[in-house]
């Protein structure tokens, strides 16, 4: 991998995406392709995957193609995921269980360590085995198991405030599904998760499609 | 509003956010913004926001700043929000759950009038008065009550099955929580919710960060 690059963001926005696909051609038994079908399947030019790729270093051999299982652990390793991530979830409401349970069942490397809660008559219950901890107790916890990543899956109102909560404690990535923009230092990483927004794009094509029938 | 122009995908991705910040102007009782201002709310530049607004039309006035109010009117009416939408859920797991109830709660246009379940044990159960029906019946309830949009909150493996049969009854628009990319004719509208993708452009982020610390 090349270092001290600088990679545009939305380069890094398309890797996931890469790595799934590279994933599944990985199951299905394929152990190489060219850039031209991996941009078919992907639905972009041969031009784009090489260059996006090009950004890390040399991963393809002219004729030949891309090593499939050697692209995805490369991919892996360039986005992180070849560690392990402790993970702390803020508000146990139906989302907070929703994410909770998605990264339980697909056992990656991102662990729920900690789940906080405001209401008293959640506290105490538990999910998957973590008891709901007392939201006045996050960031003692937070400080004293160093915990990567802090999800934020509270209401608007209180989205801010857990951010500032998070970024006090030392939190390195935050991880927002509240529809709002929480503010945090620039040392924090943040992905924000707008459910509303999707919708309402979602919906701007929906029209789109009706106008133009 | 200007007519048969074609909008790039990126300015339409970026209205969902103006407009929920001229929603929190509005409710803070700003009557007018001027495109800085609004740029250093927003975090990009005054020139951004006129090249966007201009691709609808004349909102602002040299010298005045944009109104409030009629700006988040506009974008609410680009984005097709001033109309209502019959939405059926297929998988009533915890993030289907989630889903149903962030749009019960919004009280938006975005109404879910069906969720639909494969799993024998939930159907005959209620979500917020709606009771889970089986899948089975998914393709003739869309085609009976011209349902809008299709949300997929199933496993990977069912995704693609659950958007043939949605294309299939007449949808317009497919929400896809699935961590998989489905595929569906051209004249559906389609955005897809990747978790997984979000959480590992995190993991990216936090990586690089503690690199140059």
């Amino acid at each position: 991998m090349k270092e001290n690059i600088r990679i545009s963001n939305a380069v890094i926005k398309r890797m996931p995406r890469y790595r799934r696909y590279l994933k599944d051609l990985q199951s299905k038994g394929v152990d190489k392709i060219s850039s031209g079908e991996f941009g078919r399947i992907i639905g972009c030019t041969a031009s784009q995957i090489r260059q996006d790729f090009n950004n890390f270093g040399e991963f393809g051999q002219q004729g030949y193609g891309y090593n499939v299982t050697a692209l995805h652990n490369e991919i892996s390793a360039i986005l992180g995921l070849d560690k392990e991530y402790k993970m702390v979830v803020v508000g146990a409401g139906n989302l907070g269980r929703a994410i909770i349970n998605y990264t339980y069942y697909h056992r990656s490397g991102f662990i729920v360590t900690g789940i906080f809660e405001i209401n008293k008559e959640l506290i105490g219950k538990k999910i998957n085995e973590i008891e709901i901890a007392d939201y006045d107790c996050l960031e003692e916890f937070i400080k004293k198991t160093k915990a990567d990543i802090g999800i934020i899956c509270t209401v608007k109102e209180n989205a801010q405030d857990v951010a500032d909560i998070l970024t006090r404690a030392g939190i390195k990535g935050i991880w927002n599904f509240a529809p709002i923009d929480v503010e945090v230092p620039e040392h924090i990483a943040l992905e924000n998760m707008h459910l509303s927004d999707s919708l309402h794009s979602l919906a701007y094509h929906i029209n789109k499609r009706c106008e133009t029938e």
